[in-house]
């Protein structure tokens, strides 16, 4: 299942507080599982879905080389236990197989490697959507489990089927990589996506800022934050896979791992690095409604500053005091050059107001485009 | 005692400057201690709330394979001294006991393993509360002591009660680790729930931010201040039980704590995730009310800078200059279509401005919203 | 001396640039020294205050398990020289001691431990002063230096009077610790001070924000700066004593020591959590004045939006266009209901403005409150 | 091919996801490549263009010290997988090859020592290109690969020409760390235009800030971000080959590797501080625009709170009451004084107004400025 | 020579990309060099200034303990070379000498050691000018390199002179402790001097922000950036001399340099305290420029929202409407009363409008100053 973001990637289906460590325990919204075993050697490859334990069992005599079980979907609680059951997992690894919010790690159970990562995938509202996978590794055997149906694997899968590379001389931990690097590299286009969108805003917002941009760049931004907290962890998975798991990954898989720990760290100079332009972007926008802001009032001000005064001279000889009661009442009104001299005071004051503007750097100046 | 938020959570009862070392101090509002002795082994469970260390003493004879005693309130001062006494317990961990703000933390005191972490919980009033608790662990011994009663254990002694798990095949050092993995796992309802909000508020922001929501913002960044504060240690802890302590917890419990490392790991990723949201959400805010004030100031420029000059000339021609006193005395008051003159010059003149508005983008551009 | 913050805090007396290393320096504020003798072992404590080298000699004769040698002021130059080469310590210490602006450390000179911490006081402004103390630790000798009178060591003292906790069985690195405990110890009461300033501050900030506030919280966060300064080395100081210093500290010290350890990471702890409340609330209240502005402009726009157009119009029939002369000027002065027509015109004009600005949820929405 | 920056900087031509490891896959822009083979040793240097792997192969057999092959553009896939058949260089190091946007770094094959660095340009309009260039090292031999024509290597060869420096007495290790160090020092150049360009608009900002200004330093700080992004990593390539790569560095080597590593760290200097002094100037110029905006304001609130209450006082005395109905309509009017008296009542306002702006530091206190 | 700010002290004087390794290049503005050498054992001192690389050779040839050679001035590059060949020391070495623009770092070559520090100055502006000193140790051997004549190293002279210390009791690594240190310790003065125009500005603004202190905090804010990036990677130096170069730096020496290491962290503890201060300050400058708006913004709002209704009512009372033609033309005019109701109507709304203000607390709460 494809889960919308955030709240749904948070907000897991946990086993309630205090339960028994390993208590299997259904997500509301898995879907019923599909296996499929897959299980090649350097001659035969061989492809089956099959819907019970004991086809399971019975599929395991063969004597391949690798068998692959692929389980889609979680909704079968019995038959995820049966399986654990089958193989021998440990109980508290069903369970974080389950419990589809777990960080992805990598964890020795002696007899087993137990690894989680998560897989990207974008939906049509532009936000990521991702899904756990986790992997069971045994000399031979490797059990994968995933959310649901639909996922980035079917190259890997046409590379067994035809036998191209090397995925089918060598063991199970060389499959565990392919996969693993497939994940990894499928976070490429999606940040990649996300990568062209910053840019263009930034484009946008460097031209002219609107509030729209700002809403879109602040949602990448999220995304980004839910992208750097998937890949992180990935970095460590793939260098203790490297180093510590001798026992299980072998030398010329580890080399192939030491490619997806570059790839991760790829991924989060990428991540760091839109984030720090989204962050700057930010930043920019800000300062330039400020800036335009500052335009706004500067228009307003220039234009009420001059004409106020103005207007107050206007408001004063349209007084109503009587000439005719007294020589003190506005004699400017009976002169015989009243009016010229009214707008020619006018004409005085807006030109020193305009003279006191120019001079601040506030008109004609050019500065400010 | 679940104690509101900040100011509680952070000034503990502190024995003054300078006193003894293990110097036990009783914290006002503590309350009266509830003693309850819990044994079990693979065959038999027995709990008893008792009251006297003598009680305590007579049913520490019994061969169980675990005992577990849990003391809920800390106001009887005499009683702890003496169960201290009784087990040997160290009396600085006594003191960190009492002093109920301690960091998580494990200790090591050669005899016994002394550990604390924070149990939290939310109050009426959407703050969170953090409860400190002490463990105590020796081989077959676990005492615990909590501020007051109620807790998030009960699944645990079900299990202990009905036998579900391993719980009572292994020793202590399992029940060590049930308790821990209980108090860990109540942090997440609780993180999910200020998720929630952070989201919501989040989706309200982006919509539409008012200082409401603002406020509500800043509540929770500062009950996630806490939460961290309460977190961070914990994995530390997990880790240095599952590294360091060797000696007290065994083999298979290991396996189980690093699954609460995991968790805990998880729970950080999970406080850091929204704080980093609730700070961009803060930052968009910010720049909304920036840009509103913008539109505010357009508003009141455009009508300001249109409706200013033109005022001014209706006042000109309101001006009383004797028109019959000398010829330049406001001639167009007498023109034919002086007021049709007027009323053109005033409707060039907005119109000269609208255009001029159009061509700077701040009217009928559309670009804005 | 309790010196006021920051500037002296910061500017020592140095010894001049390029000087002999060792070179003993008098602050210029130094006060004379009070030297006190402490005595004491299971059995007898003895204290006297004493003038004179040689009464120090005198006094290291007797075979007491512990002699602590406190020296309260540095101002007498030749008699601190003179006690440095008493006990052997080096002139790289002696310089450090006087040089009251040392960070906190702990160096093994070979011959005997060098340990400087900082002890703080809140003077009457409300401002952190902070004291330098030096020590030094040989077997059964501390020597302690102090800047002036006055500490808060007195529970110490007592314990050792009267022979409490476990001091007087213990030899003098069990007093460096009881010393150095109570310093620590001496943190949490100012720093729960300026904690309950941060959070009254911030619920007054919440509720309505003043400048007067803001200027107080940057006081407060400039306080918390020296603070963390002060404290950040002191766990360095606590661990590398814990770990490094086997040679000069007992096994049952560096147990107490791992409590001075903790407590030292509680003080960063409350540090930095009352530094974040305080940046966060400082967001709070730029947010919150923005805010307020705008409430301001939004006023000043609509009141001036709607009249403005309105006084235009009364403007307009106010022109003294002579009716008379012309049918064109002014008409509707002449009109039977020419001043009902005017205010219909104001009143539609106010009417579309008020219409307007309802539907941009500027009135009457209720939502920005 | 030097690209522009950004998208291209970030947007790899890459296998597509789950493909098989080691896919050789073309860039689109990729030039057709251009072979030169350098031999040299103490008494030799031969320089050759090749076309095909065969001549490569004739080369090979001369017995030259050191053969160094640069591929310049990565266009015939054909031609170099069969020259990493030719040397048995690892598919996924010829992968790494072909994607252009690896992270520096250094890789042992256990065969052969693979590096990758990323050469820096400056284009026309100021934006910085980054080229990768890729190292494979064996005892002899060194193979590099460009992405096109044209690099900062010209004095390397000029010194192998020649015979200066110690150059031709060493191995191939000793060539990789020429070139290596010309790729770090051609940063040096772009860094200083790039910090003169800071320093000018910091200046700028300081005097007058602009709107183009900082959009140019916003453009600036996301150049300095993608420097960064290719220079960090490597200063961990040039400390791993020192450190760890001893099978295929020879001392001498090592010993001028230190000094790369240097540059690195000055690289890495010059980047921070740069930025810092950006991130500051910045904060500056929006400081700088809320201080213009508060003049603004000042000028705009001063010159219409003193006219505003001038002119009300104006527009009263031009009401029309008539004053023949009634002694109480405006007798003013009347008054033998009456326009002396009304000009005097707005003195009197405007000098109250201006006494308070004054007392409120508005106007006359040169505090400002 | 002494360098002004910023662009100089990062512009060095390279050598081209992809010179040979070594190669010598002269600084433009390179002095002349003086060469000063200096001999010392317990009883005996010389000092003599001489020109040619035969007179150095002809001293050396003398049994003191100590030699020391200064070189004051780069311009000599034949000199210099000579120099690096008489003694032995790396071209690498040699040529971070002449580029002025290195980090400080220690470097063991072998058969010596080098170290480079930086030797702070102010200017007359208030500016920091940094020099590089490198540093040569050889057994008995001390070889300084400054760019030119002036230093802090007098007192060092005076002590080797009076023989006042340990020095001539001691080694030549003893000497090259003793110039560090000077070095070091001149940081202090200067730091100081910003720390105290930190605290007035910061004093100032919060009393009463102008921009002209915003100014200056931003150039002291750069003035530690520099700052910082000299003395940040001191600390490492010291560090690395005290524990790794023990083939160097004796017993007694190492316990000295401890001191230098602790004076280093103490300074960047100095330059991170100032800088948050700077920050902090800035943060409260911007709040209280927001804040001063503010102010400005209510006055006009209070003075414009008051009088514009008031003005539109004398407005009204000004048209023109013939009250003859029509007993529906503007008839108040005609009324007793007329205008003491229109004075009333003024009264009464401008008392509505201040009650208003008055309930939101903009007039008269006092609550703002």
């Amino acid at each position: 299942m494809k889960r919308p973001q955030l709240s749904n990637f948070f907000h897991g289906h946990r086993a309630p507080v205090g339960a028994v460590p390993g208590t299997l325990l259904l997500h509301p919204d898995a879907q019923q599982p599909v296996i499929t075993v897959t299980r090649y050697d350097l001659e035969r490859v061989d492809t089956q879905i099959v819907k019970t334990i004991d086809e399971i069992k019975a599929l395991m005599n063969g004597d391949y080389r690798v068998t692959w079980i692929n389980v889609d979907g979680l909704a079968d609680l019995h038959l995820i236990t049966d399986m654990g059951d089958l193989f021998g997992f440990h109980r508290l690894a069903m369970e974080d197989v389950l419990n589809i919010t777990q960080r992805p790690k990598s964890e020795d159970y002696g007899d087993f490697l137990f690894v989680i990562n998560r897989m990207p995938s974008l939906n049509a509202n532009d936000q990521v959507a991702i899904e756990q996978i986790s992997y069971f590794l045994k000399k031979g055997i490797l059990v994968t489990f995933q959310e649901d149906v639909g996922d980035c694997w079917n190259p890997v899968r046409d590379r067994i089927r035809q036998g191209r590379g090397i995925i089918r001389q060598e063991d199970s931990d060389y499959l565990l990589y392919a996969l693993l690097d497939s994940v990894v590299d499928a976070y490429f286009p999606i940040l990649e996506h996300f990568g062209d969108k910053v840019e263009a805003l930034n484009d946008r917002i460097l031209e002219r800022a609107n509030p729209r941009e700002m809403r879109e760049m602040h949602m990448i931004r999220q995304e980004l934050i839910s992208l750097r907290r998937a890949i992180w962890p990935q970095r460590d998975v793939f260098s203790s896979l490297m180093r510590d798991q001798k026992r299980f990954v072998g030398e010329t898989t580890a080399i192939y791992l030491r490619d997806c720990y570059d790839h991760a760290a790829q991924l989060m100079d990428l991540v760091e690095t839109y984030r720090e332009i989204a962050a700057t972007s930010m930043e920019l926008y800000i300062s330039s409604v400020n800036n335009r802001m500052n335009e706004i009032m500067k228009v307003l001000t220039i234009i009420a500053t001059i004409f106020i005064p103005l207007s107050f001279i206007a408001s004063v000889y349209g007084m109503n005091f009587d000439a005719n009661k007294s020589p003190f009442n506005m004699p400017e009104l009976e002169w015989e050059y009243g009016y010229p001299f009214a707008l020619g005071l006018m004409a005085l004051t807006a030109g020193a107001l305009l003279t006191w503007f120019w001079r601040r750097g506030w008109i004609f100046s050019g500065k400010d485009r």
